[in-house]
C-alpha cells in the first residue's frame, strides 16, 4: 500500500492539478475578442436576462457540475478540512470528465456550518447545471442535501449516500438472481447508518426488501431502545426491524441472507458469516479495510462476497453510478433526481453483466465497462420521456 | 453593431460554453484510478492536512483563479443578475486561459448582499490561488474587495477598478512622454468616480499626479459641497481638487492637460476639448459610446485620443493588464497585490511600445502583442524578488 501512496504523491506533484480549464473558443485577434467577449457577449447576456433557461443554450451550464465538499468526512481520512479535501474533489472532477465528459469543478468550502453551506451552494447554483455533494459528514449531509433539493432548480446529488446505495442495489440485484432469492424474502443485516448506510437502507426498502436489521455503533436500531443517535436513525426505525426485535450484532447474523457493511474494519468474524443462511451474500465495504476480509468471508462459507477494493472480485464502486446518472440527468434536462431514476440506474448497471457471465465472482461490471455511462444515461432518458 | 450581436449569439449557441474542463491525468484502468483517486489520493490529502501550503504542490491551486460576479454591473448592461452574467464571466475565464494559460472558473453568485458575497468568496478560497472580482457595482465592489484582501491569504483583484486603472496609467505614461509633460505638472479632469474612476484617480495619485478634478453625476467633488455620494467619493476628496475650487464640468476643461472619462456617452463637446491646454490628451472610455467620439475629439484639437473601442487607435483595454498581472502574481507566489505591482504592470505595458514607434496614434500596445503577459509577469517577479 505504501508504494501506491508514494507513487500517487509523486504523480500529484507532477500533475499540479489533475484537471485544467480549456478554451472552446479561440481568441487570436480583435474579431474573436469582439465575439467571445465585448461587445458581442452582451447579446447572450441580454437573452438570458429575459429568460434564465437560455443559460443552457449560451453557457456551459448544461454540462457543468460543481463538486462541493466541506472536507468533513473525506475517504478514510475523516475531517481534514477544505484544503486537504482538494485532491479528492479534483479527482472526482477528473472522473466526471474521463467517464462522462462532464465539466466538473471542485469547490471545497471553508465552513462546516450547515446553513452556510446550503447558502453557499444556493448562491453558486446559477453557474452550474448540477451539484454533486461529496464527503460531508452525516447526518449534516442529509440536512444539506434535502434543503438544496428543495431550494434549487438544478439536480443535487450526494454521492456518498446515493452513489453507494445505487451500486449496492445493483450488485444485490445480480446476487439475488444468482442465489434465486427475492428482495421480499431476504433478511439483510446492515452495519453503519451514516450517509451511505442510511441511503442504502432506504433504497433497499424502495427495492422491496421487507426485513432489514440496521446497526449503528450503539447496536441494533429498535423502537423503544436508545440506540438511535439522530434524525436519520429515527427515520430508519420506520422501515427496518419490522418485528421490533432486540438482538446483538452477532445474533443478527444467524440465518441472515445478506450482510452489508459500510462501517468499520474487521468487526465481522468468520463465525458470524458461518452462521448465516445458505448462499449467504456479504458486501463488506469499509474502506480501505473491509468489515471482514474477502478470503475470510469465503472461507467461512459466504457464497458471494463484494468489497470496495479493486484487488478482489466484485468491487462495489461509486464510479459505476454517478457519471452515467449525471450524464442522463443533464441530457434529459430534468431538475430533480428521483428514487425511480436511482433504481433505473441500479438496474442499468446490473444489466451490464450478461446472464451467462453472471457468477459469484462476477456480479457487477467493471467501472471501465465501455457501456456503463451510455446505458445508464439512455435508461434515464427513457424514463424521463415516459 | 447588430451583425456582431447576431454573430455572437449564433457562436455562443454553437459553443454552449466558451470553456470546458480537461483532464491532466488519464484514467484508463484500475491502476490509474488508484493513483488519481482512491486510495492513492489520500496521500496528498494527508500532506495538505499537515501543511496547507502543500496545496500549491499537489492541486491546481497555484494556477486556478475564480472569476466572481454578482451580475450587478455587467458591461454596459447594468444589473442583469447572476445567470445573465455567465456569458461575460465565461468570456473572462476564456481570456485568462488564452492570454495567460490560467485555469479560471466563472462563479456567478445569486446574491447582491455585500456580507454574503464576502463570506461566499472566503468560503470558496481554499479551492483557488486567486480571486478576480468582476462587474460588481460601486461602491459595494470596493467594500467587498477590501474585506477580502484583509481576510484571504490569496490575491484578490477587482478588475473593473484596478485593471482599468493600470491600463489608463500605462497609456498616460506614454502619452506624457510624447507631449513632454510630467505627472507632477499636469491637470487632469476625471469624469466618473465609480469602480473604475475612483481606482484611476488613486493610481494617478500614486503615479505622482498632484492636480486632479473629479466629477461624479452631481458635479465636481470639493470639500464643503454636497456632491460626494458615498465613502469612495469622500476618500477622493483627500487626493483631488488641491485648491478646493468650485467649477462646472465645462469650466474644468479650460487649460486642462488631460481628460479621462469612465462615465456616460457624449457628455463632452468639441468646444470643451478645444478649450484644453495645448497637446491635450483625451481618454474617453465610456462603453460602447465614449464621452466624445474619437473623430470629434481629434477635430476639436486633441493631440492624443484613446477610447475603449477596438475600431479606433489607442484602445484602452483591460485585457492588457489582468492576464499578465495574475500570471506574475501566481508565479511569484505573492499573496497580496500591492500598489507597486500595479505601477510595475503599467510600466511594463507602456514599455512594449518602442520609443521609436511611439506616436499620438500608438501609445498603447495591442492586447495581442506577443510579449504582454511575459513582460508583466517578469517585472512582477523581479519586484517580488527585490
Amino acid at each position: 500500500m505504501s508504494t501506491i501512496y508514494e507513487k500517487a504523491l509523486a504523480q500529484h506533484k507532477e500533475w499540479k492539478g489533475k484537471i485544467s480549464v480549456s478554451s472552446k473558443a479561440q481568441v487570436r485577434n480583435k474579431e474573436d475578442l469582439s465575439l467571445a467577449y465585448s461587445p458581442g457577449v452582451a447579446q447572450p447576456s441580454r437573452e438570458i436576462a429575459k429568460d434564465k433557461e437560455k443559460a443552457y443554450d449560451y453557457t456551459w451550464k448544461g454540462n457543468a457540475v460543481a463538486v462541493v465538499s466541506d472536507g468533513s468526512a473525506v475517504l478514510g481520512l475523516g475531517n481534514i478540512g477544505a484544503s486537504a479535501a482538494m485532491p479528492v474533489m479534483e479527482g472526482k472532477a477528473l472522473l466526471f470528465k474521463e467517464f462522462a465528459d462532464i465539466d466538473a469543478v471542485p469547490l471545497c468550502v471553508n465552513s462546516q456550518d450547515e446553513t452556510e453551506i446550503i447558502r453557499f451552494v444556493e448562491m453558486v447554483s446559477p453557474s452550474f447545471g448540477g451539484i454533486n455533494l461529496e464527503d460531508i459528514s452525516a447526518p449534516r449531509c442529509v440536512t444539506i442535501e434535502r434543503a438544496l433539493v428543495e431550494k434549487l432548480d438544478i439536480p443535487v446529488f450526494h454521492d456518498d449516500q446515493h452513489g453507494t446505495a445505487i451500486v449496492v442495489v445493483a450488485a444485490l440485484m445480480n446476487a439475488l438472481k444468482l442465489v434465486q432469492k427475492t428482495p421480499e424474502n431476504v433478511r439483510i443485516v446492515v452495519s453503519g447508518t451514516g450517509a451511505a448506510g442510511s441511503a442504502i437502507i432506504k433504497m433497499l426498502h424502495n427495492f422491496g426488501v421487507k426485513n432489514i436489521l440496521a446497526f449503528n455503533k450503539n447496536g441494533l436500531l429498535a423502537k423503544g431502545n436508545q440506540n438511535a443517535e439522530n434524525f436519520l436513525d429515527e427515520e430508519l426505525l420506520e422501515i427496518t426491524n419490522p418485528e421490533n426485535q432486540e438482538c446483538s450484532f452477532e445474533q443478527a447474523f444467524v440465518n441472515a441472507d445478506v450482510f452489508i457493511g459500510v462501517s468499520a474494519p474487521n468487526i465481522v468474524t468468520e463465525k458470524m458469516v458461518a452462521s448465516m443462511n445458505e448462499k449467504a451474500i456479504v458486501f463488506a465495504m469499509a474502506n480501505p479495510e473491509p468489515e471482514i476480509a474477502y478470503e475470510k468471508a469465503i472461507n467461512a462459507g459466504a457464497y458471494i462476497v463484494g468489497t470496495g477494493r479493486s484487488d478482489y472480485p466484485n468491487q462495489i464502486n461509486n464510479v459505476l453510478a454517478f457519471p452515467g446518472l449525471f450524464r442522463g440527468v443533464l441530457d434529459s434536462g430534468v431538475r430533480k433526481i428521483t428514487e425511480e431514476m436511482k433504481l433505473v440506474t441500479a438496474k442499468a448497471i446490473a444489466s451490464l453483466v450478461d446472464e451467462c457471465e453472471l457468477s459469484p465472482e462476477n456480479i457487477i461490471p467493471s467501472a471501465f465497462h465501455p457501456e456503463v455511462v451510455t446505458r445508464i444515461s439512455e435508461e434515464i432518458q427513457k424514463l424521463v420521456r415516459k
